[in-house]
């Protein structure tokens, strides 16, 4: 079995072997008791953890995404504060029967999510655990505390936008727990929908330019866009109105729920981890901000807009209003795991 | 069972009733994507996390105390480094039979130990676990980055000082698992012994007045002193010698350890989990720094010297060398926990 230094050392050599962030406010790196950073601005800190049996199964997920989704789901926060990745903490729990090529894989993942989003990782802890987790911090940067963007300020007459599609992520936690609904969709777009839960990109640049380009509230869509419009509206003192156009939800998504017996409207509202983001924008900042996050995979559309009032109104391509609940992550076990 | 919203709900308000610091670098608290903080200086930053069954048991320590344990842990390395605790994140892995009394013991725990250290819960995450770990992520504060104290400035001719006494902890264990011991120790001070172990706590005014004292090199004593005096010599290329008086190890430690059939010397420095502080310190700064720290429960004691070479030389109260290792956070297992 490999001693806790040995851990250190291999996963502290991958992660730096896959080139990421250069950390350029850490002064002292990981190795001594803290940290040292020079922020030399305001920060925008966020926590995250990811646990076997209920956010990923060591079965099914290979490492490399096992460590690739719990910093994207951390990262995810920043981007929606419009903030630019600093550094990253990782605290890995670690079963007894965890294997060198399992921790190789893990460090990969999160090396190469860190390489992409430019964080750097300036510390951690490895501890024994009965069952394997990790707990991401991640801490962006901004030149002052009014760059970034909360949930608090959406203004009536604002514009919603999203960026990213719904519904993949859940969908494509289906096709895992259920190999069988494979026939519905066909075989790539199920792989597509798997990568979506597998693989959740964080839309690091998306908000960053959002910030940019004037955003007043922004939030990133984990419990389902349902549940997190919802968030922004009570934050904001406001009321959403959301029109989803077709385009919003993945391919495939309506196909995996119908074949479920499910409302692929709600899967893709309630589904959660999407990891999309939501915005509001003046109207007068709308233009330069859809060009400006024009690049990006899904989207950006203009999803409905901001009014006077209180709660969510959110209809789906047909017009139909969904019923939102939201990803609850003590009482839901999304993947039925151990208990 | 309780939703994510009530858990949320009821830590935040038990550990805000516990009147936590004031958190003044905290421009925008836990409850948005992400906190936002202004540091205004430097900061270090730290994270530890504490596993049921392995640093700690839910059938034998109290709630409060677990809570307790793990913020002390991780403000004790921000004591390490000399930091004025700022910021502290909290993630929970919360197991499906987790009770609203555990719960609230657990934030009561968290609430007195910030409010103790003067730090402030920014944010935090709870997920579903099948066994319950804490996550803490604790953020420190200096003017400058050069105000923090590393592992590695010290040089010949310091002075090594100790604050905090060794071996409690270790001997707090054995008394735990081992009812039986508390025959060779007495009552009284086994319990004392037991609250080492279960209720540590962090050194946190002693480790600013010394960083202010002029300490060229501080660390925490959690791995064994002799662990952790062989990180501060690797890291600043020296050697350390240290003659440890019997007042630096816990009363009651001896006779633990002799009923154990273990060597009472070896238990004082490879045992770990002491939280006490290592600081070496300039010939001329000792003065000052033992009149900064007398108020501190233990110590402050004189140990021994830096001098050129390599390495660590560590001798008991009878001038006998102990033979140095240090606590493997993975591969053992202090508590014989679930595999």
């Amino acid at each position: 079995m490999l001693s806790e230094f040995d851990v250190i050392c291999l996963l502290r050599e991958r992660i730096e072997a896959a080139g990421t962030g250069r950390g350029d406010h850490i002064v002292v790196p990981s190795g001594d008791d803290a940290a040292v950073t020079d922020p030399g601005g305001a920060t925008a800190t966020s926590v995250d953890a990811i646990v076997d049996g209920v956010h990923f199964r060591r079965s099914t997920h290979p490492p490399a995404a096992i460590g690739a989704k719990a910093l994207s789901v951390a990262l995810s926060d920043l981007a929606a504060m419009g903030a630019t990745p600093g550094e990253a903490y990782v605290q890995l729990g670690l079963p007894k029967d965890i294997t060198e090529n399992e921790l190789a894989g893990i460090a990969d993942g999160l090396g190469a999510t860190a390489a992409r989003s430019g964080i750097a990782v300036a510390g951690g802890d490895v501890v024994a655990s009965p069952v394997l987790f990790l707990a991401i911090t991640v801490v962006g940067h901004a030149p002052d505390v009014a760059s970034f963007v909360t949930r608090a300020g959406a203004r009536p007459g604002d514009a919603l936008i999203l960026v990213g599609a719904l519904g993949g992520a859940a969908a494509g936690l289906a096709l895992l727990e259920q190999p069988g609904l494979r026939k519905a969709v066909g075989g790539e777009k199920a792989d597509g929908l798997i990568e979506r839960q597998t693989k959740p990109r964080a839309l690091v640049e998306a908000g960053c330019a959002l910030a940019a380009s004037g955003a007043s509230a922004m939030i990133d869509v984990s419990d389902g866009l349902g549940a997190d419009a919802g968030h922004v509206a009570r934050a904001s003192g406001v009321r959403l109105e959301i029109d989803l156009p077709v385009e919003t939800i993945c391919a495939g998504v309506e196909a995996v729920a119908e074949a479920m017996g499910r409302d692929p409207l709600a899967l893709a509202v309630n589904g959660g981890e999407d990891y999309a983001l939501l915005a509001a924008l003046p109207e007068a900042r709308l233009g330069a901000a859809l060009e400006a996050v024009s690049k990006a995979d899904d989207g950006p559309i203009v999803i409905g807009r901001v009014v006077v009032g209180e709660g969510v109104v959110l209809r789906g391509p047909t017009g139909r209003e969904a019923l939102t609940e939201g990803f609850d992550q003590v009482r839901s076990r999304a993947l039925g795991g151990p208990t």
